[in-house]
């Protein structure tokens, strides 16, 4: 059979010999996203892209839903606005890329690349908000940020990405901060439902919070290589950049007061976790319920005959599949494995074989990519069992991953088995902690596990402190992360 | 009756006596838009972001449907990258923005927020590109660029904006130029059938085209004050960004070759474009298949029971509205007035009144943004009324401004008679060109015209040149312009 394209042979590491390899041949190998020639900046292919635009879709929809509305804000930032909220300009200050010429002329005030845009953002909230009628207000960007990175990494860590941010003002502390519960309720269940990631939603602690938030709460995934990651957080901003914008209303009885604000935001580092929860040795796995592409017939012959007669059965085929499923005929004049390879790189939920001895049968061959397991079925079964499938592979996709999260959750009830832990498993560790930034530090200094978050279900003192034997008020989680 | 807000008188001038002051106000008392703290550049609030969010749902449509891919490039560009084409840095030097430090280090080299993206975008095409098999490759990019703007004006001229642009690489220069047409038309396609808009389409003059292209094909609107507004441009880029970039594909028979390119965009200058063609002395008026929303449901009351009547009343009628149309009820507790003229500045295309007397009658009132008639009619026939109203408002909208289009557009056959349009009437001027950009510089000093293209269908010879007497290559249209 003629191979018209040169087969180049597409190596993945192995994920159990060098994970952080595997996860960058996995995404060359699908055609995600690439380096680009400036530092730590990268370039989002056509295939990456679209699982971004899917991303957006569904999340851009549950906003909505809430009664968010989107808007958009400069890129720039003058330097004395992010001056005004200290805490805030000294979590940026490091990352932040200048802007100091316009032209060949020299600018009289730098501006700063988007990091984030609170203070941005907020200086019109106060123009635009005067009195309780105007409140909540709710707003969404969807937008590019900058934080210079110096060890990039796809996806999880680069110059420049790819995001959303919520921005809200309310009258009460109680209403900002059900609204940002509320956006971490979101968060949860799109990562949970769609992404199919499970995750442990919880506080942060002060060391980890937001620079200028009161608190920050938090979805935590686990990695195949057990590391945590960070996929969203929902900020409650108290008061803090109010004050420092001037932003007021008049309430009700017509005194002037401060707003209460809120901050949430998820970024293109999801793809980054849905790549390391799901992926296999032979590529990403993709959720059908955001997969660009839920299905791939492919055709296959022998001779110029068959070929008709296939692909033709193909196109019967993909005619039955409900429209709001994507598909790709693959009718290329490349050898069956080698098709099969590349949408299998490309980790497409479900292939489907057609073959002359299919056709004859009146037959299809359906392929999992989450299984590898091949099932026949006769042809008018086809659109329910394709349904039924892919609904099949996002739970089973979801129950892995849950799985392992909790194969790979311990509970250390003192220092020794914590740092045991922390040797031989790695994992997620459920400790008690009595709260301070001290012992915090001490346990990163020596197991390299940080706080991940104080989870909500469990976020009472119970008994002593893992690390210094004193009254614990917090059961939290720790963990290695990215 | 109770008026709760506070109602401001907001004020907007008459087209007539200030347009430029009136294009201001509109936008403001529409609450489209914004200047931001930072020189040049805009806040783009939820109803002008929401106009926006519509003309890329169906541009986004339209580039897929014809076989183009979304993707995503930094947005810093190394400033040798800008430099490799020549003619290109020269037409961008004076609007960079340069970053030239990130946290407070100097960067080894400098970075220049795109004010388009060829150069990053083509020297991934270099590595993309290897046989003729990955060709035609079809990209479009939706991102904010920086042009450094020092007479801003809101939507046309600021200094950040939005907009997509679409980048592709042919085998032939044959196969590059239709795709540069294919998408003008596409464009055209847009301006006219969604934002009503009559253009003209055509060839830009030597001095004219996009900065590194070999032709600029463009879409020339007539504004009210009957200026010219370039809507879209799609370049025909030859080879020039493919030899610079050392873009090159195998071809069938083994060579290697450079591609052929082309470049398109459309940004959110459109919103501007969209305001100054159909807007009327009381604020915008937005096409029904681009408004944020078509019909506006305002029932209206003298006291508490009538107010429970025509709220109920209004919700029964909204919901026999086809779901594709996105409507509002407004039952603040305004005076109806109030609530009228709200809905009037921000251009929606149908106001239905509801008060107890149409209750009573089962009927409604149906009045049109767009020529301010009023049409009682029978609830039952509410429906489609409404969809043959926004259809014919949507038509209404486009031969009113094409109207305006051919009672502004003139023809000048010697020099006498073009600088008499030029003083006295203003508007388009087609008029034949030597085709020698002398001629065409002395006519900009002397009338303060530009060549806005050479339409499509009058090039060709025809007499002599409009201000040098010596044969005629092409008739020209002029216009002071945007």
């Amino acid at each position: 059979m003629a191979t018209k394209k040169k087969e180049t042979k597409i190596k993945i590491a192995k994920r159990s010999e060098n994970f952080s390899q595997w996860y960058l041949d996995v995404i060359m190998a699908a055609n995600l996203a690439d380096y680009a020639p400036i530092k730590g900046c990268m370039v989002i292919k056509p295939y990456g892209y679209a699982i971004w635009e899917n991303i957006r879709k569904v999340l851009d929809g549950m906003f909505k839903a809430t009664g968010h509305k989107n808007a958009y804000f400069p890129v720039f930032i003058p330097e004395s606005f992010l001056k005004r909220e200290v805490e805030h300009l000294e979590g940026f200050l490091p990352e932040i890329a200048v802007v100091t010429h316009a032209g060949d002329k020299k600018l009289k005030e730098n501006l700063i690349v988007r990091p984030t845009s609170e203070t941005i953002i907020y200086s019109s909230f106060a123009k635009w908000i005067c009195s309780w009628r105007d409140l909540p207000l709710l707003i969404n960007q969807w937008c590019n940020v900058v934080r210079w990175e110096m060890r990039p990494r796809l996806f999880l860590r680069t110059t420049e990405f790819l995001w959303q941010e919520g921005h809200t003002a309310h009258t009460t502390h109680r209403e900002a901060y059900e609204e940002a519960r509320k956006m971490l309720e979101i968060y949860r269940d799109f990562i949970e439902n769609y992404l199919a990631i499970p995750v442990v939603v919880g506080k942060k602690s002060e060391s980890e919070k937001f620079a200028g938030a009161l608190k920050t709460l938090t979805t935590e995934a686990m990695m195949q290589d057990k590391k945590a990651l960070q996929c969203s957080t929902s900020h409650d901003l108290g008061q803090n950049f109010a004050k420092v914008f001037d932003i007021k209303f008049l309430d009700k009885a017509g005194r002037k007061q401060y707003v209460w604000q809120t901050s949430w935001g998820i970024s293109t580092r999801l793809i980054g976790a849905l790549i390391m929860v799901h992926g296999d040795d032979k590529g990403i796995i993709i959720p059908p319920r955001i997969a660009p592409t839920c299905i791939v017939i492919i055709p296959i012959w022998k001779n110029k005959e068959e070929k008709v007669k296939t692909i033709k059965e193909a196109k019967k085929l993909a005619k039955t599949i409900s429209s709001d499923l994507p598909f790709v005929i693959d009718d290329r004049d490349l050898r069956p494995a080698w098709r099969f390879y590349e949408w299998e790189r490309k980790g497409v939920p479900i292939r489907v074989e057609i073959g002359p001895h299919d056709v004859k049968n009146n037959e299809a061959v359906l392929c999992r990519r989450d299984t590898g397991e091949k099932i026949t079925i006769p042809q008018d079964k086809f659109t329910s069992c394709v349904t039924e499938i892919l609904e099949s592979i996002q739970q089973n996709l979801y129950s892995r991953a849950a799985q392992f999260l909790k194969e790979n959750t311990y509970e250390a009830k003192n220092w020794d088995e914590f740092q045991e832990i922390t040797r031989n498993q790695g994992g997620f560790i459920r400790a008690e902690w009595c709260g301070s930034t001290k012992c915090e530090q001490k346990i990163r200094e020596i197991t390299g596990t940080t706080i991940r978050c104080v989870p909500f279900k469990e976020n009472k003192k119970c008994g002593v402190c893992v690390y210094c034997g004193k009254p614990s008020r917090y059961k939290a989680l720790f963990a290695r992360s990215y």
